[in-house]
């Protein structure tokens, strides 16, 4: 095996692909956004990378708050027409077909169609270059009852989260399970 | 379709799985981490959030350095068994087979194994309840060349990487591709 330097690119694999949400019911603005992820459970939080200059960003700012639309792959088309549309010119909402609903503790509204959202609270918010990371604490999360198992943990297989490959430029679905974790590892190393 | 509020439960979909490494050749540790990303493009950035009691965080503080490195979905039992093993008092490199090399430009040192590495620089260090928010410039990647194509781009059907299921527990890898992006959108709404 023979590694190549390829030079500093931003991309690991795979990566989420919602639609972040600022704004309001009224007043709405949204963006694919792939360099998103949770990164505490205590107090349940997400972090994420917005170039300054984004609509959606000055909304989140307006409330101090934003929600994460995980949407299914089969919504491609319209994830991506989010992530290539200014937002500052055109209601992507209006324009799509995507429609909002109020959130149950933040001012920001969820997308009907994604199957699983979480409404988040603004904590912090890091420069790192032209970009801004924003800290987000999950305060609640709504999720599609076709893609709840009893018990309320989501079925993936049911959810089919749209995936983003970084590079490559594509879309991909999630593929078959490999492994069940805290598990599989126990025999390693015996 | 009906909606349920099922709290705020600290899961988005999907996430990456690598084992990030802190330390040095002589003395490594490394765990299995779902919760990063990239944050940022200028300069190149990874967010991850690892709980304060980790030993790979007191060995990535040590140097100011750590590597992220890509598993395959075949990797997944050696994956998980970093996840689970108590690196203080194991060295789960001799006990796994795992092996490392020297990274080019940090001092923390990259799993031989893994096809596609990340070189980061520690930038930044916020605190999250018990959980640090660890900001990294990505200062160089290596990539199999099997995995590449023409160009330096990433196939990551070679790749095969493996992905992590919050609330599932399970791993997972890629499915099919399913559109273009930056393509795919730009006939939503015309």
């Amino acid at each position: 095996m023979t590694k190549k330097r390829i030079g500093a690119v931003e991309r690991l694999f795979p990566m989420p692909c919602p639609i972040v949400v600022g704004g309001t019911l009224d007043e709405a603005d949204g963006l694919a956004c792939a360099w998103i992820n949770v990164v505490s459970s205590t107090p349940p939080t997400v972090a994420m990378g917005l170039r300054e200059s984004r609509h959606t960003l000055e909304l989140i700012r307006r409330t101090g708050t934003f929600t994460v639309n995980i949407p299914t792959a089969s919504m491609a088309a319209v994830v991506d027409y989010f992530g290539i549309t200014p937002g500052r010119t055109t209601d992507k909402f209006a324009a799509s077909g995507l429609t909002l609903s109020p959130s149950a503790l933040v001012e920001a509204p969820v997308i009907d169609q994604c199957p699983y959202n979480l409404e988040c609270r603004v904590t912090e918010e890091v420069m790192v270059g032209v970009y801004h990371v924003i800290l987000g604490e999950i305060v609640e999360v709504h999720a599609e009852e076709s893609v709840l198992t009893e018990g309320d943990q989501v079925d993936v297989g049911a959810l089919d989260p749209l995936v983003y490959i970084a590079g490559a430029r594509e879309y991909r679905r999630l593929g078959e399970k490999v492994a069940d974790a805290f598990s599989v590892g126990r025999s390693v190393g015996e």
